[in-house]
């Protein structure tokens, strides 16, 4: 596993071999840009294994998609025929999200995956010289459209894992005095856990208070709960005290739809607004628009997938932990393991790798580059990492 | 139909009276937003007409998706599971897209829809004061995505219509010495020509020229050629000769899967590389990287809605002529009217708004507001675009 962090790789051509990139997305260090995750097929090449026995460990999606959405996507009906644009307001698909999540659909933004609404936050609230706040460590595209944007990334390291990761609120709030953006995450990718309950509360009345005293606006909060619906809580409700929080979801996490590349951002109208003029037209395709809508509405196959894999987490954390594994608590759909040293956890990768099963690595200057993150997968590809970690331990010297 | 342009409306309440927004998308001039044409259902309701009686004249989308499309969207196979990422390297995509425009893999860069690809362009080659020329008048969003990009865009206005419409090529090559980025689009939007045959060429050669007088590396060509699977031909042999020009290319037109939103970027690998750290991991559906793969590898279904289309163009051309409607000449899928004053333009767009006939109209200070776009549509609706065009000549006065 390397290291270092290469430019990002584009498709490469056929007839060449491939670049070594490392086989999984590192971050919140290195440039600004995108470095793409190995596909399935490079891994199965780089390690000599059957495509078939590739497992993703480390892309944080649920393992089977919900049959509404299989039904939609073979019988129809589809918003518009597919040789003609999506809705320009994606409106089936906003009547449905403002319906789940309890909004206005006036308050709803439809981007191309969470990523899209990301970079679309970046270009509305960010801008050369602009300064956007990051407690790390987190979900690294925070970081990049930041940057791409031409913002100061302003990274607050969060507390240790004995404070189960959380916020450090003294140390944003007194960042955040020059910030015009605050990106927080909610339950916190890659750690695991939500922050403790009030805690963004506070630091909102904070943020407020603090830019009143100065005469100015406070800064937008971005809150990302794309694994919300594993703990069954929200903050949207704060949009109505704290008008500049902003709170982005996902279809691609419990709702078992990644491939299908839909997020919404959900804040009060005066917030979307300055977003509006930077979303283009179509970004979701149409498939898109009305698979998702109709899985949206399926609360009961919501509930099956999120209790199956709150299930199958303490199934493998424990399975895990009695293979001499160090699990850090979760309640989403991934666990953090800490290996110790950097060194034990990229040779505990590289013996994963090697049987096909992808984790999620992080970079040696990184903070968690002690850990692996590990994503609940079906219950057979879960036994297949079981029965990896207890050749794991035996090969490592099983001194853990 | 109103002559300004209203800021970026978002999908409205449904409990609220919809906003009287323009029914088309406006260009070029204006602020750097995307106005989004009404849809459907708002057409229908502002015109208290049935929804199934909207055709849509102003997309320029094909009438008829392919076969093949709809057969892999209901059976499979897909490239992954809908609850998985597309693949980073979208690869199935590219090997397709790389056989049929015949370039290597590694000179492919895919976005959703051509689009994104232009956004992504401008944030790989455009920042803050830098200076993108365009041709106009021309498709809209390469004004939209340079200036949120933060650059200077700088009109540089085309040729008459007794000239074709034609790039003005000594203004262009004048304006372009402190220009990063020229944006060209041939076939042109809306004019519906090519330009004269060498003249892309010629210019580029200019550009090249002055660019090493003066000691600096040339503007990057952006080269949309949309349209271009209608004539049959491409200029993307002149990215051996010229390294800095990119080639935008589509699924959305003669590939009639607007729906599935897929374009490409082509270019020389060093050309695309400063672009990949920009493009995010996967923007494009699982579902749009598989069908757009098959679609593009079927040439006599392409081959078939070209000719259809062409033959259809030309027999709307005459009886629309015919009614006493002024057509220029076009190689695309779509027509320009001349109606002479931009009071006329609106009424005829009007009277054929409320026969659900949606036409693309321009702002009474754009270069063609005298003028409407028509897309050539299914026979029957063509049809009633040419009914519908007898009776206004009737009601305009018969004076054309």
């Amino acid at each position: 596993m390397s290291s270092t962090i290469p430019p990002a790789a584009g498709p490469a051509d056929t007839d060449r071999p491939l670049p070594l990139t490392p086989v999984t997305m590192v971050s919140p260090v290195g440039p600004a840009s995108y470095a793409w995750e190995a596909t399935d097929e490079q891994v199965a090449e780089r390690y000599g294994i059957e495509l078939s026995q590739v497992a993703r460990f480390d892309l944080n999606t649920s393992p089977t998609p919900p049959d509404v959405a299989l039904r939609v996507l073979r019988e129809g009906p589809l918003a518009r025929p597919i040789c003609e644009y999506p809705p320009s307001d994606y409106r089936p698909l906003v009547i449905a999200a403002a319906k789940v999540y309890g909004v206005g659909t006036d308050e709803i933004l439809v981007g191309a995956g969470a990523d899209e609404v990301l970079d679309l936050i970046a270009k509305a609230y960010l801008g050369p010289g602009s300064t956007a706040l990051v407690p790390v460590p987190t979900y690294a595209m925070y970081r990049v459209v930041s940057e791409q944007r031409g913002a100061i990334v302003r990274p607050v390291p969060r507390l240790g894992a004995d404070q189960r990761h959380g916020l450090d609120a003294p140390a944003v709030r007194e960042a955040a005095r020059t910030a015009a953006l605050v990106w927080l995450c909610s339950p916190n990718n890659p750690t695991g856990l939500p922050e403790d309950d009030g805690a963004v509360a506070s630091l909102l009345a904070a943020l407020a208070e603090d830019a009143a005293a100065s005469g100015r606006e406070p800064p937008v909060v971005v809150l990302d709960e794309a694994y919300a619906e594993f703990t069954g809580q929200t903050l949207l409700g704060l949009r109505e005290e704290y008008p500049r929080l902003i709170v982005v979801r996902t279809a691609s996490k419990a709702y078992a739809l990644a491939g299908l590349r839909v997020g919404f951002a959900i804040a009060r109208r005066e917030t979307l607004a300055p977003i509006e003029p930077y979303r283009p037209p179509g970004s979701v395709s149409v498939v898109s628009v009305s698979v998702v809508a109709e899985a949206l509405a399926d609360a009961a196959a919501l509930a099956r997938n999120v209790a199956y894999l709150s299930a199958e987490r303490e199934r493998l954390a424990a399975e895990l932990t009695a293979a001499g594994w160090s699990i850090g608590p979760s309640v989403t759909n991934f666990l953090l393991v800490d290996f110790g040293t950097a060194q034990r956890a990229a040779m505990a990768a590289e013996e994963l790798l090697r049987r096909g099963l992808v984790p999620r690595t992080f970079g040696a200057r990184h903070p968690l580059a002690s850990h692996l993150r590990i994503t609940v997968r079906s219950r057979a590809e879960n036994d297949r990492l079981i029965c990896a970690a207890g050749d794991l331990a035996v090969e490592m010297g099983g001194d853990r």
